[in-house]
Formats: C-alpha cells, structure tokens, sequence
C-alpha cells in the first residue's frame, strides 16, 4: 500500500515520479506494426496500447481488474449559493451509489470496473475557503491518503471520479490558482446554475484568490486551500497509482482540476493519465489544453461522478482487445506487412 | 426477412421510409429527466437512449442481439492503382475474419456482437466503372439483397462494415456523383496511398463522373454505376433496416457513402443510423455534414471493416445501461428531481 506520511512525503514521491518502460513500449509499437491494418489505421486505439504497455511494463496490456473509485466530499463554499443543488444531495447521491442506482454503477458495470465508493467525513464539510484554507493540513494529508489507499495491488487500470456539491467552485479555483486567471476564466455552470448562481460561483473563486494569494502554491497548499478532501483524495489517487505504474481515466472538469495543482510544478505528472472525455463544463477543455491531454471522449457529458471516465474504459478495452487478439499479418498469410 | 424483389421494389422501400414511435420517444425521454442525475447531464448518451426508444419502440430500449457485419467486394477499379494494397489482400482479409484475427473480430467480441462475414463474389470484381456501369441491374439488386438478408428477426442494433481493396475510390465517386464536386474533393489516402496514388484516385474519380454524367440520378443507378457489391449491400442493409425500425451503426467513409445517393433523394435515410465515428479520411467528416449526422467518436480510425462502429456500439451499450438501470430521484429519496 502506498501512502503518503507527511507532506514532505508526499513532495518527494512528486519530485521521483517515475516514467513508463520504453522496452515494453517498443514492444507494443513493434507489434501494432505486424498486426493485420494498414499501419496507424486504429488511430487513437494503437497510442492507447502502446501507453498502457509502457504502465503496465508487458507488451500486451491487460485489464483484468479495473476499479472506479467515485470519492465525495462536502464543501463549506456550498453554503454561498454556488450549486444548484443543496449539500445534503452528496450524501444522498452516496447512499445511490450503494444501491447501486447512480449513472457510475451502470456505466462501471457496462465497461467492467469494480466500483469503490469513498465518503469523506460528508458530515464534516471544508471550510470555507473564501475566508481561509479549506482544510488543515492534517486533513488534506488525510485525504490524500484516502486516495492513496484505494490503489492496491492487482488493480490494472483506475477511473477516478467524485461527488461533492459545490466542488465545481473548487475546481475552478484550482485552476486559477494553478493556471492563472480570474474566476471568470475557469468558472461554469457545472450541474445547472443559473445567473446570479453563476455570478456567485465567480464571485467565490475571485475572493478565495484574493484571500490565499500571498500563500505558497505549493502542490499541497493550493489542494489544502482551495481544494477539498474528494479532489485531494483524487490527487492523492493519482500520484500513489503513477508510483505503481497505473494508468489513470481522468473524469471531467473537478477530477482533472485536481491535479492542475500538482501539473503547475510538475508537468510530466498528467504522463499515465488518460483524459477519458472532455465535458460540457467551458472550463475543461481549457484545463485539458494546459494539462497536454487530448480528451478520449467529447459526448457532451458534464455529471462527475466518473461517468465519462468509466465510459471511456470501455474504448481502453477495446483498444487492448486489439492490440491483444489481432493476428499478424505473418499469422494470417496478409499480404502488404 | 426484407428482401427487393425488383427495383421498384427497392424505391418504394425508399418512399415509405417509417418514422420512429414518437409515443417510445416520449417516454424515454420523460425517464431520463427522472433518473438521478442533472436534465441533460449525461449529454449524447441521453440522446441515443431515446433515439433507440423510438426505433425500438419501448421505453427501455435493449441490445440483446446486437449484430456485426462485414460485407466484402472487390473492384474493377483497382487495377487503376488507386490502393496501396493489390486485390487480393479482400479475399486475404476475407480469411483473416473467418479465423478471427482481424481488427473486427477483438472489437465486435468487445462491444458484444456477433459477428457475421458476407463476401461478394470476391473472384468477379465489378466492372472498371471509369469505362462503364460497376454492375448491371441484376448484379446490384443481388447485392442490395445480399445486404437486406443480414436484417434478421431478433436483432436489436445493426452494425455495418466493409472490406474491398479500391473501394474508398468508389465511395468518393458515390459522393461526388451524389452531392456535388469534383474527384479532388472527395478523395482522400484511404488505407496509405502516395502521392501517385493519390492523383490516379483523384483522375478514376473524374473519368467516372464524366463517363457516368449523363446517367439517371436515382440512387440504384448512382450505387450501380460507381459504387461496388459490398456498398451495395451496406445500402440494402440501412434500408432494411429502416423498414424493420432497427438502429444501424455506420461505420468510416465507405459505409457513410453507400447512403449517399440514397440520401441525395431522400434525406431522412440517416434518421435511424449513428455515425459511430469520424475517420481520419478528408472526406468522411464533409460527408457526415451532408448526412445532417454528428460522430459519437473521433479517435483517428481509418481501418473499415466496421471497427469504429464495433466501438462506437459500446458506448451505445453504456447510454442503455444508463438509461435502462439508473433509479429515479424518486425511487433514491435524492432531492432536486
């Protein structure tokens, strides 16, 4: 089990983030070549292969055991009227996700994840962070580890996704903070507010930058301040899982914004992870272009909860079948190998 | 089974094209607004689940049967040198499908089809059509029901591929005969011409519309003329299809121009189809705006054989598992619904 025993911890797996293997990349390169297509004719499929290779460190990657994680945490920010729904919804939204009711459990199931479901301390929501950090750095630590702990061993590929009302705010000032920009930048609609809900989404990343601008931007303190524990745990999640050699499905905006901390100090951190889909959130696409990552999907999906990411796990499954079960063109007595 | 007993026959196919079960629709749509999640959230996938309704008519459309075909042909004109493959890599690739080591065998068996094979007379290419009519009347309305034989009671979604060495020079001469333009806006490197290549495609193309200029526009003529027997057949699959209100996948360029000429005279073809994806063929994306359709998928495919489609269908899958398996607010006791 990985897991991050302080912040200094945590800094050091961040400055030794290790690279794929370039031998079982080869290798995997070296096969689409002979398999039977006109070479690059899968396109994004063959990239793909070759990358979950390069994780997985064997020429034909597997997926024997694929885990969505869906983590949810409350947010004191919820309380300025930012979302369209009330905070109360995040915990109800987990107790559909235990009976197995929610979008994530069907589109887990229809790619053939395992779903994990993670409640952070929901009856206990972040400050505030217009008026101060919204977690103290015990707890930030916490979650991190919340995140680290659900890459185990076996697991082969991660779909990382979340719950949180109000954590569409949070991503935005992440993004911000990471990135540049002002609220207006990074902020949108996120599950459905309307014009003053959105004026006050603005307003509340504005006043967090304002409030935090003079503290470190450090990968820790900007997740600490602005975060809150399910992006921190996904950070966490995605840091343990690139320490194992595993790739990642990011989600949409909030999942993706929470490694734009991280990204700003350490750009090769977004290497093993796949952006299964950009959403219909305005700020995502952004995100994505400043995190180097090409959006498997674009179905005009804008629910969290790992819903995009675990249906792109199916296109990765694909790509493996391929890359695994086509003959070559030696095999298949093919003309034009 | 659907068959065209003549070619009037298959025009009044095409004249009486159903309309799918608005009532299904209505219903499906009403379900989706209750299912725990944001109106609209989860995007394309909503909209698919209530397309299927429609042609499937119930409210919980199911792919219980979901079939793959390939159908295969070869062509006169490929002896004009317009591939960068010889003829008889078809029959090759004919072999490579039956004993499962093609890129469409892993992505049909992925998505959960079944996958079946039609080669076309593979030793009878059709006629060189820059010097006259790919086919006769007989042969074409053979091959549209070779195509209309795959629609089988049972089957719950259609997906459509091909395989014909020169055959993406017949569908730029489908496109331009069928919607306007010359060969150089059609054509395209299809499996990995050259620039010699190239120019013969662009050349075969012009000679053909030229040769063919003065020929009656109906689609039969059109798909007689300059198209091939497994374009046909595709075509007489889309329109059986329709008539027994079954959802098709269309697959690259090739599959998207068999309904070319169908759709010149009558637009509402495409209305049951799904573009499963853009190829990384020019002219598939300016094709697919004619055809009023918008790809599920973008990931540089450019192989045939159905294999965008193939994975285009697990996506379609998940929309339906979705749909099919989420609760409502009501049935969660999630607020908000």
């Amino acid at each position: 089990m990985i897991g991050f025993s302080s912040v200094a911890a945590f800094d050091a797996a961040l400055a030794s983030l290790p690279a794929p293997d370039r031998a079982a990349r080869a290798a995997a390169a070296e096969r689409q070549a002979q398999l039977t297509k006109p070479p690059g004719s899968l396109g994004r499929l063959e990239a793909i292969a070759i990358d979950l290779a390069g994780w997985q460190g064997r020429e034909r990657p597997r997926i024997d055991r694929g885990r969505a994680v869906v983590f949810a945490g409350n947010h004191g920010v919820a309380a300025r009227g930012v979302s369209a729904f009330p905070p109360e919804v995040t915990a109800q939204m987990v107790a559909n996700f235990a009976s197995g009711g929610a979008a994530i459990n069907t589109l887990a199931a229809a790619s053939g994840l395992e779903l994990r479901v993670v409640p952070l301390d929901l009856d206990r929501p972040t400050a505030d962070f217009t008026r101060g950090p919204a977690m103290d750095a015990a707890e930030c630590l916490a979650a991190l580890n919340a995140g680290a702990a659900v890459v185990e061993d076996g697991i082969d590929l991660l779909v990382l996704g979340e719950m949180g009302i109000g954590n569409s705010t949070a991503a935005a000032a992440l993004c911000a903070r990471s990135f540049g920009g002002s609220g207006a930048e990074w902020v949108g609609p996120g599950t459905g507010v309307d014009g003053d809900g959105l004026a006050r989404k603005t307003a509340a990343v504005d006043a967090a930058l304002a409030r935090h601008a003079e503290a470190p931007r450090t990968p820790f303190e900007t997740l600490r301040r602005v975060g809150g524990r399910e992006i921190a745990a996904m950070a966490g999640a995605v840091v343990a899982a690139r320490t194992a050699r595993i790739a990642v499905v990011l989600d949409g905006f909030i999942g993706s914004a929470a490694i734009a901390p991280i990204a700003a100090a350490w750009p090769r951190i977004a290497d093993h992870c796949i952006a299964g889909h950009v959403s219909a959130e305005p700020g995502h696409a952004k995100l994505l272009a400043r995190l180097e990552l090409d959006p498997l999907l674009a179905l005009g999906m804008r629910l969290g909860e790992g819903s995009g990411a675990a249906v792109a796990a199916g296109v990765i499954r694909a790509a493996l079948a391929a890359h695994d079960g086509m003959a070559t063109f030696a095999e298949a007595g093919v003309a034009g190998g």
